[in-house]
């Protein structure tokens, strides 16, 4: 089992508050300490790790992503949703289990080396990402993108099979693409089964306006509205893109209590628009953050995402009050803990889940460390991280992984991206 | 004197075009070949460098910036322009010229090992950031940000004194601030003394909406409107910012053949505003790129600042197509050169100067590596270069720099920020 870590040395944000000469101690799975290092309880036996004067915070939780197009990173530049997702199916049929688990495996190290804890994952051959996922030692909320009731019945058998193992770090959700490649009975059928087993639910909506409006002509309604009235809006939902929200949607997305899974770097490639992110925010929404997949990004870097998201609501909005550095933090790690199903997690305090990441205090682009919260939000870039725990237990540190083989991933993935004959 | 150096085993773009299995040979500062390995010429007594299947491109030219601001990482977060240039003047006048060196030099550490091959610098004590520039090995293009006949005259000294040093490295430019904090006569003044001495000219144009309406009250015409008629508009002009130019002021900067310097993550955090740089483009305008200064960006790394451009030109203008990956780069790259009046830089090729860096063949981000022009744009982070070099000298190769003492400048650097007493 894991034992006691002390983390001492470091600047720390805990998701709430800045605390400058910090220590950390943890007892398996939880933490057991956060605050002034001087007040810090004895913790003998325990591994000691110099956290070097850097600045050590909550972990990110990448809330809506598809981790296995790694494999077709770079494919389908400069083209517009429906046109891109035209380009992915082809090479997507050739995906077999294996691919997808190593496509996970390439995913998971660029996550886990740039500070990310969990992953919310819609995909395909959910058993071998469910697999790779537990053997990473990352948490992961996985689903799949299911357009029939059989999609929705290899969910229910993933239940079964998956979740809750790891120590509770994989969870399996019901989960519908889109409303356009579903009907209301589909919906209906999933939503039945993500109350039977008690799941969550995760789906894409409004992410194009033409998606909008064909929804309006297809149903009358919007997706939001489409989804909220057919019960699959709650507080165990993923509601991934929300670009073309009306007022009223974000009203529904209120009131059902269901999460808004923003990806700015994949709306702003594909020119799908600008989430009302201040908006929802100003309702008292949860809004997370999330990658989307490497073909419409094309990085697993929740710094960068971040970034992006706090410099495109400033821009957009003509309001350099937008956003604030502490408001786009939160929605890149507690926002996202709370919509995976993590309630305990996505803090660094007494009693939650030890997930942390620890930046390198030498890095030149995070001095003079003036502002330890703008730093983290405009100046931090993912290889900036030096150590990446979760649940407890150190993923990697220091350029080294204690779960993953990353020659034999690398080797692997090339192997099966090599059978796309793209390159 | 530098020897030949020869690169191989690399994907080449060379910034017109990719070749799959490269060899580059320098000779001294220029490149004697750059193209298919199997063609590469003798090279006896040439240094050997293993690029071990990684992509080498070009160096960065960041066309705008105030590379001592390092200093000011953080300060004055969430504000817009104005109020956030009030927050800055009160530490700025702390700055002695020791200050501004050990700034410059953190930035310098900061763009190389990013990268970054020259910078076009606008700010004080330009003396002692030439002396900075000049050691690290970097190409320079420096002025101030004049408001004052006396500035102007300290350029031309700073002109006597540092242009063409180090091989040319070091260019000295004409610099107002801005049209703000300027007059006719003394925009006159500097125009006068750029054509004697041809040096060129560096200024702020049309930043904010607020900048662009007072000009037009002030003095009847925009700032493009103002600095064109003022003969301060031509081919060695670099106008940065440029966010609210009309078709007008964008016709004025075509006909000129001036330069605009485009600095999307700063105008993202001021909310500024999105620049027009597609129709700047399509009227064959040289765009190129700056990361501006570090309290308004917060980072001196031109792979974000250029997947920055080519995301939000996408999103801004509703169309996936608008600014492709290969304009993204030449506007990072070859347009930066040309800007700062390198005119034989910025390109992989025989007889051009021999600027390039080199990217990590096995970061996980760049795999699997379908299209190299997408992963420079998309997926390719400042901290997977492996090599950077200007010149023909190598700069910085695996994580050691040759010009630069790391650890002195770290502490000279913290020094000088310890005593604005922000912290």
């Amino acid at each position: 089992m894991m034992s006691k870590t002390c983390i001492q040395n470091v600047r720390l944000y805990t998701g709430k508050q800045r605390i400058e000469d910090a220590a950390i101690l943890t007892d398996g799975a939880r933490f057991l300490y956060a605050g002034a290092a001087k007040n810090c309880p004895p913790h003998e036996g325990a591994r000691v790790i110099d956290g070097k004067h850097g600045i050590a915070m909550p972990g990110f939780y990448n809330a809506h992503t598809h981790a296995a197009m790694s494999l077709l990173r770079g494919v389908g530049s400069d083209l517009a949703l429906m046109d891109w997702l035209g380009q992915m199916g082809p090479y997507e049929a050739k995906f077999d289990g294996d691919a997808v688990y190593w496509g996970t495996q390439l995913a998971m190290m660029e996550m886990i080396r740039r500070g990310v804890v969990a992953f919310a994952d819609m995909y395909f051959h959910m058993d071998r990402v469910a697999q790779a996922a537990n053997e990473s030692g990352m948490r992961a909320v996985l689903c799949r993108g299911c357009s029939d009731e059989q999609g929705v019945n290899s969910l229910v058998q993933l239940h079964q099979d998956w979740n809750g193992r790891g120590d509770g770090r994989i969870r399996i959700q019901m989960g519908l693409h889109a409303e356009y490649t579903s009907t209301p009975n589909l919906v209906r059928y999933a939503v039945d089964n993500a109350q039977r087993f008690d799941t969550g639910f995760h789906t894409h909506i409004s992410e194009t306006a033409r998606e909008h409006a064909d929804c309006i002509t297809r149903h009358g309604v919007t997706p939001a509205r489409y989804f909220y009235d057919l019960g699959a809006l709650n507080e165990g939902t993923i509601a991934a893109h929300c670009v073309h929200l009306t007022d009223e949607d974000i009203e529904l997305m209120r009131i059902s209590g269901a999460s808004a899974a923003h990806n700015p770097a994949s709306n702003m490639k594909l020119a799908s628009g600008f989430a009302p992110v201040q908006r929802m925010l100003d309702q008292g929404i949860n809004v997370c953050l999330g990658t989307d997949g490497a073909a419409s990004n094309n990085m697993y870097d929740m710094f960068a995402e971040m970034r992006l998201a706090a410099l495109i609501a400033k821009g957009h909005s003509g309001d350099p009050t937008a956003l604030n550095g502490k408001d786009a933090i939160h929605m890149a790690t507690r926002a996202g803990a709370k919509a995976m199903g993590f309630q305990d997690a996505g803090l660094i305090q007494s009693g939650m889940l030890a997930d942390l990441i620890l930046l390198d205090g030498e890095a030149e682009n995070l001095l003079p460390g003036h502002d330890p919260i703008a730093d983290i939000v405009f100046a931090a870039q993912g290889l900036n991280v030096r150590l990446t725990m979760v649940n407890g237990r150190i993923l990697y540190q220091d350029g080294a992984f204690t779960t993953i083989d990353e020659q034999q991933v690398r080797t692997k993935f090339m192997e099966h991206a090599k059978l796309l004959s793209i390159i």
